[in-house]
């Protein structure tokens, strides 16, 4: 076998023993094809890394041509926002429940891989958003999300108002808990328990969906993944702005965030057998009769 | 000025004195312009067109140039259905309570028409559904959609049961009233009734939307515009599939019903102070502080 | 052991021969410790019922002290309807999967009905709706429901339309496809699917549940069970009244119906390990992290 | 004229020069009719109160017979709070937008006051809930809520993890932005943005709301109003109670909060003319076409 991918970076959720031999076990695996296997240092301490190379975590995007993730889709999002910039492909294994992204089970870890490693595979391509944080008229921060930019009331417990401007016209004006703005890749997660809809990856738009909105005919839309979405902070003592919920800034009144989809997406590749359907299935219990 | 659109075709909804009088005021106002005027003859009597042309409902595709629609947004979705094959574009003049699609007031009519025959308006494609509905393996009928195709439960009130499947992929089966299948168009109607999201006209998208699902779980679902539907009806005495809830056709159990977007889509031009996000702030009173 | 009940009535769902299994095992458990057994005559046939006696269903209120159903919630439905009028307990044994109100599992079948004998069981009182159907100033017929009085569009998938009164107060008028007029037991079946809220069945109460309503503001209203609700048709070609979707009437243009809590509430008698919100959380799956 | 009540406190949001105007002026007319005046010191300047006695806003309860409020809803929460213990009643005369309790308008103050203390009204009763938080198993503090108890998560974006027991019985654990402990008061509030149902105030009920929980099957349940909630926090940095969004205590992991309804019922009386259905389809623009 040659494999398409001659160096392969391995990314795992930190702290737990057992994912430690699942990547000494999936690097052998690799090493024997010839393939050169990187270790993300934050994964894996040194004196476990069995002789592989150690490299820091924001230098994977640069030396590897393909990320294997095992771990949860926290771990997806975080390798995502990392290696975003370098349009390198990204897999994902799970350690434990199955997620939405690491749709690889544990035991089918190196036959899955391997046949990835011979270009058999399902691409599926995925959009990122990238939001700048104005405060009067400056650049403060920018930060990117593969789910979503959340706005939201602090502790205060006191909702918030904003507007929100597509392509520069007026949407509304809203008092609420906070407001997401999702990708589709993002619409499984927090967008769906604050009732937002389900969309395909292939659907190239963006969500909003408000939290607990004040006035009862809010309701979640989805706009083209070509607009560009402006939010005003008009009032909030204790607002905040997070990205894909692992990090965050403080909002000041009147701060502006604008949020386009970033110019790169992100490919996940995925097993033959994989199919959208059947993980949405398998996640929402739909197979099941509740009533 | 000369007019971008030589022939124009008026329709109204019928049955309104008021609106005879609007659809001759208008129709005058285009002759003085050298645009040639044809009367649909189901909105108007012979004997009350004042010697302009009147045709068939199903010439208009072939005959005119540019639709000026007077009425709701009913008489609209009727109109689309039927030019749809022919590629010619659409205007909308409320009668009443401004619609979703019927954005010029009535007051604005002449000076809206006389910018739009000028090219100055703000053109946009709308998609339609295209469905068919198989029994036994045999095509049964044909049928269009500007808003949704929507698959219900009839009077018995007994829940319908069905199986989904999207490009030959399952989705899930389903017990519940119903399934709309909307076009963006659609999703500010009944769509939106049933808890579906407002998609933009220019998401590329279909969505998926139970009605009254008995699995809490079922969510509203937006899919890729270029994916193909297929809908089977596993249980049902009495269940229909409607076409914009203007014409339906009974089903029997194990009829598929298969759904793609319409070869063509439909061009709605608007004035050029329109703005989607208005008339969407204004026809669902967003603007109000309700709590 | 000296009974409680001296005279059981079973019923059965109808055309399961395992059901019948089940009812001549229970029967002759019951005989051995002397109660008198008495077969519904839809449950079973003359030459299947071993000597017990049969009787014609709507004479089981009359002439038992106790009502065993082997089933599903929709025989319990049906029961519950009949000896309303007589005062008398029910017990709900599953066949199948656990319903909400057969809750007892048909391996426990005997050990549960003994233990309820000697009057170890926890009862639990739920309220019916009595709905009387005026045209015209003239009353046309009266219904019971144990789950809900819905009103409903037919198969024209036209909304309907309607005004409701409480305790002659005007509520609203309402766009639809209808309404459900629920009690507490039926909190947990068709008003669910269509977003109403689950009551305890201690909860002195009635639910007005639109479906699908037109109007985005328009949520669910819980109203104590002393009120009296008014449904008036305004407007709706072949709009239906269904009780417990079980029986139903069509409604004409300007029908009223009057919808009341009926004088007698139910009593159903649970084992000692019953616990509602277990039942609750099974049937909902609310354990279980979906996401 | 011989008013029922003898000394009548006035309270008003703080802060308005036009409320002390129409306090001047309602104070002015009691006092022509021989009523006693008390005004709460925080909603008037001793220099403004024209010789009016002004007394402490926690001795009100003690000292008057009926306290008129004008202001808000969030004024008329924070003096139900304060004047619950001592069973005296109360007057809502809103100042600018109609509140769901403050329900006369400005303009008829002095008409429908002048009723009231005739004995003119529709008195209502409305439930308070009275939370004990506990840690290590002792008594923290103590919290009375007209509204609401709400649970919610922090600044930090991240979820908690409760567990709901009603009556010593288990009901779910949950992993959700947080829960809504509401009356019926509270029902039209913060319960109602997230999706809870509305409960007429002679439902004697408590409703546990979720937000935004994790698992889509988690809905809205009520509860009779004689049950005990206890809610424990299993996870959660910084988590928080809310009494009526107007005080509130952090929350430690496996701290206990017990709520039940209080001792006492506050009374709210109402002109003559008062609807609850009038005044909700007013708030929440139920005669409307939306769509």
């Amino acid at each position: 076998m040659t494999s398409l991918f001659k160096k392969v970076a391995l990314v795992a959720r930190h702290g737990k023993p057992e994912i430690i031999t699942s990547m000494l076990d999936l690097a052998g695996f690799l090493a024997e094809d010839g393939v050169v296997v990187l270790f993300d240092d934050q994964s894996i301490d040194a004196d476990q890394a069995a002789g592989y190379q150690r490299i820091e975590r924001d230098k994977i995007g640069r030396m590897a041509d393909l990320v294997v993730v095992l771990g949860g889709d926290g771990t997806m999002l975080s390798v995502a926002r990392l290696i975003a910039p370098y349009r390198i492909p990204l897999v994902g294994i799970n350690q434990g429940r199955l997620g939405f992204m690491t749709d690889i089970p544990l035991h089918e870890m190196k036959q899955s891989v391997a046949e990835i490693l011979k270009g058999e595979f399902i691409p599926e391509e995925r959009i990122l958003l990238e939001a700048t944080l104005y405060r009067n008229g400056q650049e403060i921060t920018k930060g990117l999300a593969f789910n979503d930019v959340v706005f939201s009331r602090g502790a205060t417990g006191s909702m918030i108002e904003f507007e929100i401007f597509v392509d520069d016209q007026f949407v509304y004006s809203q008092r609420s808990d906070g407001l997401i703005v999702s990708t589709p890749t993002g619409s499984t997660a927090y967008s769906l328990a604050s009732g937002g809809p389900i969309l395909h990856p292939t659907v190239p738009a963006i969500t909003l969906v408000p939290i607990c909105p004040q006035s009862l005919s809010n309701r979640p839309i989805a706009i083209n993944d070509g607009s560009v979405v402006e939010f005003i902070l008009t009032r909030g003592q204790d607002a905040r702005v997070h990205f894909d919920n692992q990090s965050h800034n403080d909002l000041h009144e009147l701060d502006r965030v604008v949020i386009r989809r970033y110019r790169n997406s992100l490919r996940i590749l995925h097993p033959m057998n994989y199919s959208y359907y059947d993980m949405l299935r398998h996640k929402l219990h739909w197979g099941e009769k509740l009533l």
